[in-house]
């Protein structure tokens, strides 16, 4: 997939130019510099000559067979260029010219002029305003970046060119390169999807790394990453997440940052790997460019000294990573190898008059050790221990299992650190960073090996359903009717309680009849508000007795309070079983597409905001998981003796709703709220709901 | 305060030695470098002359007048010459030997023989197992760490010498450099505590950091941080606060960590500045280092790359701080400086073809703006930009407002960083870490300024809660009865519902007149455990009438579902009004002692964790903002049109409890739960509690 761009056989260089330090300069240096092994011509009307590269005037003259133009001249000249290349033959362009959306409402027209010119000659686009592409296999290094790349295994995107110039320079510092890079600048054609999936099938890109402001078809993205990331780490940093970071970003490439919690709902499906902070990122970058992965929770620590080592332990406390204490046969070997005062348990502190040979005698028993998955090494420097000698010993026993390295201090372990690097030890500076890309790596092992979400679609009446939505069209209407809400939801299986108006004692006891015992009866006036108030409601009637007297009693009770209002009769309704209140909701994303909601009912999502999100459709497995990822979860699960509500009915209700939204369009927003479920076999009920139509909001 | 350690006149150093390596010899070899001006008196029985001084074979040998004592002597003769150190008036001795209770149990005897000789002879210990101390003004370096220290005004203390050794390095390469420092290895003696009034004497000293594990006398910790908090930033890492680093680290210098809570607790009361993270410790001691006060809470960022201008976006949002618009006037300066597309909002996005210059007049303005406390000045490394002289600009504009610099990148912004340092422009390497440096600036800022805790007892019956527990105390108990919890909780003011017990409807009439309605009545018998079941509980009774009536329906009605019970009554209760259930109890940490706990009732505490703690006695500010603290507070103030809690009656049981567990050593765990609280006005009702004796658990 667009290997026109990453293995060009020859390139145009269009804004070719003599001086230094211009874009069309840089990039035509960068191209010769890499050795780039096939045809460069550079493109320049005023020039016969540069860097010793024969120049053509127009890309008219260009020979036949150019794969790739690299763009450098005014923005306002780019939308002709790329209709020249086009006519060409030329299959891709990278845009480097800014001057575009980011520039404002001038430049936003020239960018669609520019995408329009693409479509017409069917030419594709990387930027405008980028920092160009590269791939280290193919010797194409097509940026203007002053730093030469190194080979290695990272492929990196990025829709910020800062960032693409700390990355070069960062994969250089930790001497673990990359295999190819695009800088995605304005996206006006190409975006993270497609490059998700170029990198994907480039078999030198092991990693993949990401930053996004915005991402434009969150749905596409999702399916493709999860797709990808079955077979490589995907690591994404993504900014603009809260208010102020999204205003930001609109101002900066005109991105829409879509919502934090559609992006935390894709990172779920997708299996994403997402870094928190930039630090994070890069830092996770490094862990899985050295490391194999992490096959469980399970993590040793050795030290040589305490206070680093407590404060690994702490932080392995706070993951969901394991620090186990050591089976007997490995603290029996421990302690043929160390003083008597060490710590034999996890951290295993081999204290400070350790030198290099008890770090290798302990690093070696405990690597073979199979109850730890990975091993972090710390070590402070002290007069007995030579760093360098225990990053030696460190990097003879790589890939055994995930390794990562701490040594505390600067000036005096820096030569130790650069080895480690040098190796492919990652090394961090501080032990709780060192700790969260153990458990990241961990977490990615354990959701990348569950099998993918299987979604089977429930068993419904959308016929009935769409006849409804059909009604709505048809009347000209955009909202729903009570009783069009109800019929809705019935259709994808949610049950309301059954209810039916009675004028006389007779038909209140044939409703009863039909409804089941025990039944709640309602006065039915338009003119009354609070029911309750003036003694318009009975609850729990268990019997035809009581249902005559709670009638009459009702009747006359009304009567005598509200004189002279017009009474119906009763509502004989369905007595909502026991149970607990939940919320189960959909929204639609503008860039994530449909998505379910659930919490549990009342304050919990309105004052503790104790709500999770995921995308729509879903299966029922993450529908389950949903459940379980509350706060309020243990009060599903059953206190105080309470019995377990029926999850598997709670999970069908999630599904439903999921499938709702997503077999209708239209809908824009809707809730049961509450959903009353009860203990396992019961009945769950919709007390109240709500729908939404798209042109409402 | 303690000047005999940090300003000695003459120095013995306890088992010097000729041997480079040695503990013994690098202390004197230090001592020497660092110029220590006073006399240096090595004790050694076998030697003459080390490092060109005169060596004395014994402490009885010592010309009179030394003040410090340097012990670097095996472990086992070091209360001897602790012994022989107090005989010689000696009036402190840093210990570095190791091999005590870091140990063992052996180790601990030691420890607790060395402690016996210091007390008995009035000398002062710091250690044992520790690296030394320093104080870079008075040319001492009794450490025998191989780094030169740098001078500075940072003052630290530690309970891991490896920290010690990370503190010496960092403050070297982020030339701050240290006023003191003292690595408090096992505190036999002279804890965290004393070192921290030492610091604060210390004029020096403009900055205290501290790294500790556990804290014995948190109650005394909390007093003097509180105290010198008010003057000079303390910046405190503690680790050991999760259970596997709390195991970790009584296995290191067996410490007892304390409860998270009661730390956390403590670093309210004392305005601590905490830090979260290792780096976020060293992060956090540059900033305050390097700049003024951070006034207020708004921040003004300016960049010249959209990325990471995002980034800090977003970092800024998720904080306290806030991120302002900027003024009018600032805007229109702004335009006459910076090209038309360049971002005028904050951040203020000068764009990446900027240079210096536009820097320059960027910061000027942004400086000049009084609407912002601090800036934050990110640069990415462009073609266009010199980092250096962007880093000199920023230096020659240094002390107007707190400053932070970002520079992205690596080698090409290496000698852009070094320059920032050295004019003490706090640099760090991503925006997220800088914007979190300003938010913990302000939050110290803001509590600095608030007046300090005081502490109004309130008025209660302290006699009849003594004699409660004087009864207890005679009749050699150790658990309540219910009625003695009731009184003891009364005389400090809380409310139980009133009830009385009555055998005729007449007693029921009598009581009912005493209570005043509404009533509840329950049957009153041994034999009945479900009340309400058996139709034995009748709430909201408003008047006679209908109190004959429930009293004679309910005597009925249990004779006939439970005949053949005794039943000795009704009793007549006070009607609990509608309100908030709350919880308010009290425990007693070992380390930091009495603690009130505040919290909704039932799943909120048990379930959500929504739970907040503080040291005892309280004063009402500080229950007032408990009150706040906790997550479910839009409750109390009242959603969906409920109105709001009595907070003023809800903050005094608050503080009553904290005054009750203060004035009651005996009592070690209680709770008043639930605790009714209603609308202003409306009385607080205790409904249930409980209290527990220190012995029970």
């Amino acid at each position: 997939m667009l290997d026109f761009f990453f293995k060009p056989r020859a390139i145009a260089v269009v804004g070719a130019s003599r001086e230094p330090g211009k874009v069309g300069h840089d990039v035509l240096k960068n191209l010769l510099d890499f050795k780039f092994p096939g045809a460069i011509y550079p493109v320049n009307p005023k020039a016969q000559e540069i860097l010793g590269l024969k120049v053509y005037p127009s890309i008219k003259d260009l020979p036949q067979k150019v794969d790739l133009a690299i763009v450098a001249v005014r923005a306002s000249f780019v939308p002709e260029v790329i209709s020249l290349c086009g006519q060409k033959g030329i299959k891709g362009a990278v845009v480097l010219s800014s001057g575009f959306k980011e520039m404002g409402r001038e430049g936003a027209k020239l960018e669609q002029e520019l995408v329009k010119e693409a479509r017409n000659y069917g030419i594709r686009v990387i930027g405008p305003n980028c920092l160009g592409i590269l791939d280290t296999y193919s010797h194409l290094n097509a940026t203007f970046a002053a730093l030469k790349p190194l080979k290695g295994k990272i492929g990196f995107f990025s829709q910020s060119g800062a960032l693409c110039l700390a990355v070069l320079e960062w994969s250089r510092a930790q001497k673990i390169g990359l295999s190819r890079f695009v800088s995605l600048g304005n996206k006006a054609d190409i975006s993270e999807i497609e490059c998700l999936r170029a990198l994907a099938e480039d078999p030198h890109t092991e990693i993949i790394m990401g930053y996004l402001e915005g991402i434009e078809d969150g749905r596409a993205f999702t399916e493709v990453a999860a797709e990808v990331s079955r077979k490589k780490p995907v690591i994404i940093f993504k900014s603009g997440t809260t208010a102020a970071g999204a205003r930001a970003a609109s101002s900066h490439t005109g991105s829409l940052a879509g919502s934090e919690e559609a992006f935390s709902a894709s990172v779920k499906r997708a299996r994403i790997i997402r870094a928190q902070t930039l630090r994070e990122f890069f830092n996770l970058g490094l862990f899985f460019a050295c490391n194999p992965p992490m096959s469980g929770p399970y993590l040793g620590i050795l030290t040589n000294s305490g206070g680093p080592g407590i404060v690994a332990a702490d932080a392995c406390e706070k993951s969901s990573l394991e620090l186990p204490t050591l089976p007997t046969e490995t603290v029996e070997k421990l302690r043929k190898v160390l003083p008597p005062y060490a710590s034999f348990y996890n951290p295993v502190d081999i204290t400070g008059d350790s030198d290099a040979e008890r770090y290798e005698k302990t690093l070696s028993l405990l690597l073979e050790d199979k109850s730890l998955n990975g091993l972090l090494v710390i070590l402070s420097r002290t007069a007995m221990v030579d760093p360098e000698a225990v990053a030696r010993i460190l990097s003879d026993k790589k890939d055994i299992k995930p390794l990562a390295a701490c040594f505390i201090g600067e000036e005096s372990v820096r030569k130790a650190r650069s080895h480690l690097l040098k190796k492919h030890i990652p090394h961090y500076e501080f032990p709780e960073e060192a700790v969260s890309a153990f458990e990241k790596a961990w977490i990615y092992e354990y959701r990348r090996k569950r099998p993918p979400v299987k979604i089977k679609r429930l068993k419904v009446d959308f016929e009935k359903a769409a006849q409804v939505l059909q009604t709505l069209r048809l009347e000209g209407r955009n909202h729903f009717l009570d009783h069009e809400v109800k019929q809705l939801l019935e259709a994808y299986g949610f049950a309301f309680p059954k209810s039916l108006l009675a004028r006389t004692t007779d038909e209140a006891l044939l409703a009863a009849k039909v409804i089941g015992y025990p039944v709640v009866l309602k006065v039915a006036s338009p003119q009354v508000q609070h029911k309750t108030d003036i003694g318009g409601v009975r609850l729990n009637i268990k019997n035809d007795e009581e249902l005559v007297k709670a009638f009459q009693e009702m009747i006359i009770n009304v009567r005598k309070r509200l004189p002279g209002i017009s009474v119906l009769g009763v509502i004989v309704q369905e007595m909502v079983p026991k149970g607990k209140e939940v919320i189960v909701g959909f929204l639609r994303d503008p860039q994530f597409g449909p998505m379910v909601m659930f919490g549990l009912g009342g304050i919990y999502v309105e004052v503790m905001k104790d709500v999770t999100f995921n995308l729509a459709p879903l299966s029922k497995e993450e529908a389950l998981e949903m459940i379980r990822e509350i706060k309020a979860y243990p009060v599903l699960k059953g206190i105080r003796g309470e019995p377990e509500v029926d999850m598997n009915a709670l999970a069908r209700s999630i599904v439903a709703m999921g499938q709702l939204v997503s077999d209708f369009p239209e809908l824009s927003e809707g809730e049961v709220n509450p959903l009353i479920v009860g203990p396992k076999g019961s009945k769950t009920i919709a007390v109240d709901a709500r729908l939404s139509l798209g042109g409402e909001k």
